[in-house]
């Protein structure tokens, strides 16, 4: 089991080499700006978990990898430019431990960025995928899911509270969808049924709320250097998150009360929110929801046809990321 | 020839409403945020010129009309998405009268909804031409092209000459290309042979390429009320405009001047500007250039083998427009 595991790992770090490769040459020409920004974000060390479960489930389903990594790395591109432009909505500075594109440069170069970098996803997926256009669709569908999902999360921000039931609906659009189009993608270019890729997307979709909810988990739970991003604006921006969605609810009047020193105190603020979150036991039923979430999305794999042990061994390896 | 030309405008007219009556439809479901913004964008009083000659187009190749309805209005949301970001690189205020999206909400809002707005542009387009790809293809590329003219647009506000031939290259990418695909798009979908479509293409690039320069020429000798939108941020910008590229070469000094008080006085400032463009012959050599690439657009009109009277009219309506 150890050797297969450092198989897996093998594999996963040779999936990712071929991604970079391809994509530090996915935009050559064109004006020197756009050059600049495009190589600067897709260069950044990215965890690259959406073009590896692409790539993985088109392997398992019998198909040529080789095939399917133009579709991996515009789906990578993708996420990419919602990131770009989730930085500026946000108002965040650094993104992997980089200053953010708008930082670094100014905010029209960050809009135009990250357009640049989702027409470079379409043209790639496109001129690969012609005589493919259901591929086409699904990952414009995509599209249209994370703008949704961005905008539930941004119209949360103004309101006191949200049910968990909204909470999930949104993180489905803005995480869930593109986690689910990656098995979805990389199975159909292995030209398996219809049904067979509804059920990877669903599974994807799974791992995507796990992910999800494990960083808003992370995000609080382990130091803002480790996740590359920033918790504060989180905090100030009173995002609904799984954790603080679920402490309002318990104990509205303590969180309240944390949130509202954030602006003077934010260390102070967020030791109270982390420890109002722990005696309400809210940091281990928050851990168990994620540990169910995979193991939802494993049993989906019980039901398919094809060896899927290294679809498993995905999941392992996103329940245990620690950043 | 005025039944002739009233019927046209009668035509256009007709068009028109179509397209505004779909665009208004275009949205119905998700986030209340994205609903609320994209209605202001494509409810706005737009001149509708790109979807217009993708309808003439088709007509002219004996299409039917109503099954190009779809790819005329993503071309519109597609230009729609281009002001809204365009709006915040520039910081305008206002578009079509109205406040632009970023002014009128927030920054987050303006990069979402243009994101928005494009989604839906390229969803529309997937839905209605799953089995016509190279529309698809085609429609890409044109995000790609004003992606990159918009880039070179932003690059030269911050070099002090640009030449000439560079401002043509921008201003097909920005303007051009997207003027040459709806006509490209118009016949592909009368189902044409590819020849005709790219003749057709090059007849709306030249359009795309003469209506810039005279969006440059009207932005300067119509008061900014007319246009609808800011010759201010032009100037204080130094946008490498036509007129101004001619001006800073056939008066460097008089210009540099000029520019030099505009943020102090910025009615003395334009004032000197025009009277130096006029008095350079820089006004009346426009005028002349803009009429000579009409004709040139005209000219490869003759070449097609079916009835393009229409499609010579609609050029009229361009060459002889105000605003």
């Amino acid at each position: 089991m150890e050797i297969y595991k450092l198989n897996f790992e093998n594999l996963i770090e040779n999936y990712k080499s071929k991604i970079n490769t391809r994509l530090s040459k996915m935009y050559d020409s064109g004006p020197k700006s756009l050059k600049n920004t495009f190589d600067y974000v897709v260069n950044s060390n990215g965890k690259r978990i959406r073009p590896v479960l692409t790539l993985l489930t088109n392997k398992a389903c019998n198909g040529n990898v080789e095939d399917c990594l133009a579709a991996a790395n515009s789906i990578e591109l993708l996420h990419n430019f919602t990131l770009v432009h989730d930085d500026i909505m946000d108002d965040d500075r650094l993104r992997r431990g980089l200053e953010t594109v708008h930082e670094k440069w100014d905010l029209g170069t960050g809009v135009l960025s990250g357009d640049l970098i989702l027409s470079v996803a379409l043209d790639n997926l496109t001129n690969n995928y012609i005589d493919k256009p259901d591929v086409i669709q699904v990952f414009i569908k995509g599209l249209v899911a994370v703008c949704e999902g961005q905008a539930l999360d941004k119209e949360f921000e103004t309101v006191e509270t949200v049910d968990i039931k909204d909470y999930l609906n949104m993180i489905d659009l803005k995480t869930g969808y593109l986690l689910g189009m990656c098995a979805d993608i990389g199975s159909r270019i292995a030209n398996v049924d219809i049904d067979l890729s509804l059920k990877l997307r669903k599974y994807g979709m799974l791992i995507g709320r796990g992910f999800q909810i494990q960083d808003d988990y992370l995000e609080l739970f382990s130091s803002s250097n480790n996740m590359g991003k920033s918790l504060k604006s989180d905090i100030l921006l009173d995002k609904k998150t799984f954790l603080m969605i679920l402490a309002k609810k318990e104990s509205p009047k303590l969180i309240k009360e944390a949130l509202d020193t954030s602006k003077e105190n934010f260390n102070l603020s967020i030791n109270k929110i982390r420890s109002i979150i722990v005696n309400d036991g809210i940091k281990e039923y928050t851990e168990r929801t994620i540990d169910r979430i995979f193991k939802e999305a494993n049993s989906i794999l019980e039901e398919i046809k094809f060896d899927m042990s290294q679809i498993k061994l995905f999941t392992d390896y996103i329940s245990k990321r620690k950043k």
